[in-house]
């Protein structure tokens, strides 16, 4: 790929990230992301009753919007900084956002993966050129690990949420909704650790005001539901849920403005995921992971804020292990 | 969907489409079909080691290139004739696709299934008002319920592709690759009874004679390599593909066209059939059909032809029963 050069500086954020941090974000990770369409389906319409604009964030680069945080907060550090490499531990999509912005860089990226991690993902981040170190399939060996890479290489440590610039990154998804659709009365997004629920209660905030911005998330792994009803930050007790991409509690930082911003947060079970993912896969003819469905489900099972309304989601990846796909029959 | 009345008039074709018949037809059908999307991808350019560009008919509307032909033969019957309705036996797309063709110009669809069908075929075929009729799941016995459906309604028996309106309708589906693309040294189409390779090889002939036109056909069902090979009909012994919607034998009208028209036919086995389609749900993350797989993986066993080259192929639909992938682990 031909890469221009960004005209714009992006700092490293200290603060939430503002109207016109979001807006340089944006101009600065244009030339490393792709632009993904938005697809309707009428059917689905007709099912939801609401008008849905599905973003699809699986035909993103490395197939997730992970791609957009990843090189904000790559592109947000000082030359020096970044000339020493990025690191982070993951076994999933931010793993390979990292490796690809800093190949995209010129600089190295030290990834720390658990000894389990499919082998798929194994092979997509060291195709992108990074040195993958293997730990225990612990939260405790992946962060000493990362310490200890981080100790030996000077490389910067990107958090994969709890980070300023991932969250601007991430917002600029949400941005380029409210600029391709009309004007939207909702916006839904699956919470995770919060970095893209943040982000996109950010963007909603600046670029469209009137837009209610609501979370959705599985029953099982429910802190941010928790956290947003109490006012006090919840940790998850389970992490089994087939929606593998939001098995993370959110951090401070996502969780302050996900308090301050959203409208509500809906849980939806095991089943109503894995049926809004079979929709999706038959009726928009598309591959999205189990978290990407939580929103659609979320609409269907509370469809009461959203009747008659336009509705955005965020289908945010696509790579999912074509082995161990829900739908086969027993 | 608000349907624009067509301006152009289409006939029932006699004999091969003219450059104009195609021309017309695709003026016609227009209002009733999308024009679907060209991807690319990268990654599967490297592994190809040519520039590849996939047509989306499982986008299309019934998810299959089926609408266009089918559409465009309802369109070419006297009003008289259409209003007694459209009659065919299928178990697939091309049931769906004249199903909607009547809903589409206000007239019945009168469909023969075999009772082993799929329940979501079924289904669909239903959902846009057509009245099924079920038989034993024989050839004989779809025809000789067709015959008696026919004489009891009047309908009129719409051929899945020995019918140059329906060969006309599946050549616009090329003419409109040929429209989107930069100019295409080879266009590669799946084989089944020939409709959409006829077509495909005319619109190549008439609107961009200079790409050479290949088809792609599973080793299991044959037919079409034999048949072209020899210069005389041959005929499948065995339909136990992967590739559902290849395993039908071509036609006279069919033949006679892709005999005179097509460079080379490339056969491919069941095993590159699923890697090619897993390919293309993987790195394309879309969902298409086993049939859709077979050019690329002609493309990938058979690569001189197309070293360096820019390749344009159909990928003909998306309707797959999730619950029977070929790609779970046993």
């Amino acid at each position: 790929m031909q890469l221009r050069p960004s005209t714009k500086q992006v700092t490293t954020f200290q603060t939430v990230p503002t109207i016109a941090d979001i807006q340089i974000a944006h101009e600065a990770i244009a030339p490393y992301i792709h632009r993904t369409p938005i697809l309707t389906s009428q059917s689905i319409n007709k099912i939801a009753g609401a008008e849905l604009y599905f973003k699809c964030e699986n035909f993103q680069k490395i197939g997730a919007f992970k791609m957009r945080g990843a090189t904000c907060a790559a592109l947000g550090l000082r030359e020096a900084e970044r000339a020493k490499g990025l690191a982070t531990h993951s076994s999933g999509n931010h793993a390979q956002a990292v490796a690809l912005s800093a190949k995209n860089l010129g600089t190295k990226a030290y990834i720390v993966m658990p000894s389990n991690a499919p082998e798929i993902k194994k092979q997509a981040t060291a195709g992108y050129g990074a040195e993958i170190t293997f730990c225990e399939p612990t939260l405790e060996a992946r962060e000493s690990t990362l310490e200890k890479v981080v100790a030996r290489t000077g490389a910067t440590f990107i958090h994969p949420f709890d980070n300023y610039n991932v969250i601007a990154g991430q917002a600029t998804c949400a941005k380029e909704i409210i600029e391709d659709c009309p004007i939207l009365d909702a916006l839904v997004a699956p919470v995770g650790g919060g970095g893209l629920m943040s982000g996109t209660a950010l963007a909603a905030r600046y670029f469209s005001p009137m837009t209610k911005v609501y979370g959705a998330e599985p029953e099982i792994v429910n802190d941010a539901y928790r956290s947003f009803k109490s006012g006090e930050m919840q940790k998850n007790t389970r992490i089994d849920t087939i929606a593998d991409g939001l098995r993370t509690n959110l951090s401070e930082k996502t969780f302050s403005i996900i308090k301050e911003h959203l409208t509500d947060i809906f849980e939806v079970n095991e089943e109503e995921i894995i049926a809004a993912m079979r929709m999706i896969w038959e009726r928009l003819k598309i591959i999205i992971e189990p978290s990407c469905a939580v929103p659609l489900a979320a609409i269907l099972r509370h469809p009461e804020p959203f009747a008659q309304k336009k509705v955005g989601l965020i289908l945010t990846g696509g790579n999912v292990d074509l082995n161990k796909l829900p739908f086969t029959k027993a």
